[in-house]
This record gives structure tokens, C-alpha cells and sequence, in this order.
């Protein structure tokens, strides 16, 4: 079995993203196609189904035979069940049972998880996880996702809401987040955050800093303005570094990792997130044991979605689940 | 080899206690005995063994046959090498290698663990975390222990510190706590919090409050006092509530564990730690799902150390570790 190929689907707003993987995570092949998210649920599911048809025809070609195939979908949704409840940027998703659906199309077994979820098992079997058994991705893009990885196996909880790192609370009655809650850590350190904070702290400022004015500002903006020199941009990003650092400690003392893993876009300015949160973390942290946690970037880039995705086709394959 | 016995032993400062317990976590005869800590390591060791062995005289009594022991010990401590390194209320306690110790004296394999740790697994399979699981223990004493459960298995994760709780940060730039931190868990919710910040506030106030001029004050004083209409009192003890709350909205989005058990002291308050608990965490909680996590009591009191000591040690004898 080990000879043989998964198809790993990665399923955004904008692009499906498909691949032939094999075993330890390489790319065989991969093609990328456009959602056309717009013409609703059932001609998505068409275009997945095409995909994987299209994957296929390599198999032969590759010499060896795929034996399923897994979804990297945005959620919420159910792993067990197979189905989306909803889904970011792809309207008219209620309740689809994807599963279900791809199975009956392609005649293969469908895996179904979440891309947070799925990118974390891909850097913990062919990324920067990879030697450890305890890991923890977070994705630090508008929102901040997660999953973690304990004795080696991804985790999904009671009620399949595990690794929803974004919605610990790093401050008590802090910012409210569309999520019901307050201080939310996504509310603070998520790219999206970033961008907001320093557009709310230039609205505050006598003299104008460097992006007051424009509407369009991203994270990356706020990264650059910051190594320009503009303060309030430096303080923003330092609070966001901060607070991960303070998500990272608390991560440490509940599940004791190896390592944490930063990806997503904010993670495009490298160095300016990791310099600050491990030396917020060196500050924050106990002094009782030393317990010594790396934090590190994401290896795989966008690509971690359906290599996890189909790294996790083959896990349960091969667990008989 | 279910019809065979364990032997738990909970090492304390005060007293050692010691029990036979079957496959079910079901007590079949216990003993206490002071430990004399101040007479040094040695002297300790030596009562624990002949403790093993008096409750080994029962074992043809109930005719079936001890196959292995675990102590439960303060920390820190190392389960894999079977050192404590140091041991609250126990003086002189650096480094003892008490595995191999009590392994040389007893003639039987020893599982160590620590105390917090031991209660988890107790009250997982034998008390309030029965029929979960993924289940997290607190223990609410002088500090805030922690055990995690995850698959069924308890969690020790990379460096040996899963599961503590207590010192997860739920006010940034808050107390200081004698660990390093700021704002750690058991600043604001264990016992002692409680007490600590009882007459904090009541030393800042005009009226004097109920338990003004006392310098002898627990937990269960300010609980009886938030009872009787102390506003000070009702407040401080709200107040660790809401933090408790925090700390299990955390842990739900991090692990998504059916049920959260609360132990340790503290608890002798039952519904007046439960019942604000609760209600703060419904209104601290997100609103995206559905995740109803339980929390509830500890049902196995002070005997979970020992019960859950020797369930550690069937564990390992039974996987062969």
C-alpha cells in the first residue's frame, strides 16, 4: 500500500486546488481550477468530481494506483458525517454531504476535513512538524486556524471543534469578535486584525502616519510601514506578536508540544512574526521547568491544505475507518 | 489478568496513603500512614515500602494477586526516568530516583506520576469522567492542578508539563505568580487565590468587611461569607468564577473535551463553584456551535491520587511499558 497514491482537494472561495500525493506527502501531479462559487453547490461538486476524474487519468501514467481521495474544505462542518454545514465564500453551502456526493461520482473513498485541520497534518507528516509526535499549527490569515496533533493523531474533540486556536481568549472582555465571544486571539494577531487595529490606532493620531487615509490596508502594509519606522504600525504588529506569544505559553502548559507552527499570510513577513513572539514568549513564559518550545514556520505554503487532505484520505484508508 | 490488584500510593507532605484497587478503580482495602517528611528522603522511601508491603499482607486475604504499583508525588517530576526532582512539603527532596528505589525494595514494577495527573486518570475512568473520552481535570487547592485526557489517554506531552492549567494565562499583564508569569490561572481561582484576594480587598475598603482583621482566612471562609451578604466576598469569589470560565472556553476550543471536572478543596463549595461557573462560561462561550461542555464535580475526593495511581500502573503493566 505504501506504492500506492491519494488525491488531495484543497476547496476555496476562488480555486479548487487537486493533486496526486503519495506516502510521505510528495506532489505527484497537481492542477488548479477555478470554484465558479457563484453557480452554487451542486456545480461545485460537479467540478470536484471533474478534478478528481481528471487526477485519475494520470494514475495510470504515475503506475500506481490511487486508492481515495480527501476534501480540504472550509467549515463549519462534520468530519464524521461528511458534511458542510457552511462554508466561507461559497454560498448556498448548507448542509452538503460532500462525502456522500464525491463518493457515489468518483467511486473512491472521500475523506472530508477542515483546511486549518488538514494543513496541520500535512506539516506534521512532510513540514515543520515533521520528528515531533506534539504539534500546533496556527494559520494567521483573516481569521486564525488551527489544529493540533497530540501523540501523533490529529485532534478533533467531543464535538469536532478542536484546534479553534483563534477563539481562545487572550484578554478578558476584550474586542468583541463575530464569533459571540470578547479577546478573541484572532481578534488581536490574525492578519486581518493587524490591519484593522492600525487603521482604528491612525484614526486616534494627531500626526498622520505612514497609510492614514487608505482604506485598502493589509497586514503586509502594516509589516512594511512598521520597518519604515511608523510607530503605530510597530506597536500594532508588536501587540499582535504578543498576544501570540501569550496563545503559545498557553498552548505550552495545556498540551506541552514539541512545536508550534506559523503559517498562513501573515506568515509571508517570516522573521518580523517569529523574532517578536519568541522573544514575547522567552519573557512570558514560566521559569519552573525548561520546557522548551520551538516556534517555527510553516514549510508547505498553500499547498499544506490538500497534501494534508490527502495524507488524511490515506490515514483513514489505512486505519480501515 | 482483570481479577489481579494494583497498589496506589499518594505521597504527600502530611500523610502517605495507600490502597489495593482492582481493574475498576474500586478501593479493596487502604491504609494512612504520617510521613514523617522531615526525617529526609530515605526515611520517606523506607516507609512507602514497608506501606507496599503491609498491603500486600492483604493480598492472600483477597486472594488475588498485586502485580504492580504507582505513586503519585508531587512535583516537578519525571514519569519516564521515574526521578522526583522536587516535592512540595517535603524537604530534601532533589533528585530521588524513587522508581528505582521502590522497584529494588518491593520487587514489583512501579509506575510514578504526578498527583494532579494520577486524579485525572482516577476520575476518568472511575469517577465523573466515566463514559467520555477526552476529558480535562482542575483541582482547585492551594494552586491549580491539571490532568488531561485525550483519546482515552492521559497526556504527558514532550517535556513531561501537559496539563497545567493552572498556569495558563487568562489576564495578561496580571498577578504575578511565584512561577514567573503574570496572570496565571491560579492567581485569580485556586484557594488561595481566593483567600489572597479577599483580604487584598478588604484592606482597601471603608466598611470593614466580615472577615476584616483575620489573618487565618481560607476559601471556605470567603465562600461562607459571600453567603451570608459579604459583597467583598461575593465578589472576589465571582470573580474566580469568570476566570474558571475562561480557562474552559480555552480548553474547549483548544480540545473540545465532553466534560471539564473541577476538584480539589475548593469544590467543598459544590453549587457555589458550579453554579456561577456555568453560567459564566454560557455567556463567555462562542455562539458558531453547539459544543455543549459539561462541567461538573469530582466524585472521588482526596482518594483519587492513590485510585488513579494504581490504574496508572495496571496501564503501563498492561502495555507492557
Amino acid at each position: 500500500m505504501a506504492d500506492t497514491l491519494t488525491i488531495g482537494i484543497d476547496l476555496g472561495g476562488t480555486d479548487i486546488k487537486g493533486s496526486l500525493v503519495d506516502a510521505t506527502g510528495t506532489l505527484v501531479c497537481s492542477r488548479t481550477i477555478p470554484t465558479e462559487a457563484a453557480r452554487g453547490p451542486q456545480h461545485v461538486l460537479a467540478r470536484i468530481a471533474w478534478l478528481i476524474e481528471d487526477l485519475r487519468r494520470d494514475e495510470a501514467a504515475a503506475g500506481r494506483q490511487v486508492i481515495a481521495a480527501g476534501i480540504g474544505s472550509p467549515g463549519p462542518l462534520s468530519c464524521r458525517d461528511g458534511v458542510v454545514y457552511q462554508a466561507a465564500n461559497l454560498p448556498g453551502w448548507n448542509n452538503v454531504p460532500i462525502r456522500a456526493n464525491l463518493a457515489a461520482a468518483s467511486g473512491l473513498p472521500i475523506t472530508l476535513e477542515n483546511d486549518a485541520n488538514a494543513a496541520a497534518y500535512a506539516e506534521f507528516v512532510a513540514g515543520a512538524g515533521r520528528g515531533t509526535e506534539n504539534m500546533v499549527l496556527l494559520t494567521l490569515g483573516t481569521g486564525i486556524g488551527g489544529g493540533v496533533i497530540v501523540d501523533g493523531h490529529l485532534q478533533h474533540g467531543a464535538f469536532e471543534n478542536a484546534g479553534e486556536i483563534g477563539h481562545t481568549i487572550v484578554q478578558p472582555d476584550g474586542r468583541p469578535c463575530p464569533c459571540g465571544q470578547r479577546g478573541c486571539l484572532e481578534r488581536y494577531a490574525s492578519a486581518s486584525a493587524v490591519a484593522q487595529r492600525y487603521l482604528e490606532a491612525a484614526r486616534q493620531c494627531d500626526s498622520p502616519p505612514t497609510l492614514a487615509g487608505r482604506g485598502d490596508v493589509t497586514s503586509a502594509d502594516v509589516a512594511a510601514a512598521a520597518r519604515a519606522g511608523d510607530e503605530i504600525a510597530a506597536r500594532v504588529w508588536d501587540e499582535a506578536c504578543r498576544y501570540l506569544a501569550v496563545a503559545c505559553v498557553n498552548l505550552q502548559h495545556v498540551l506541552n508540544p514539541e512545536r508550534i507552527v506559523l503559517g498562513g499570510g501573515m506568515m509571508n513577513a517570516g522573521e518580523q512574526v517569529l523574532e517578536p513572539t519568541r522573544r514575547h514568549y522567552a519573557a512570558l513564559r514560566w521559569q519552573l521547568a525548561d520546557d522548551t518550545l520551538q516556534i517555527v514556520p510553516a514549510l508547505l505554503g498553500n499547498r499544506a491544505g490538500m497534501i494534508g487532505a490527502a495524507l488524511l484520505a490515506r490515514y483513514e484508508r489505512m486505519s480501515g475507518d
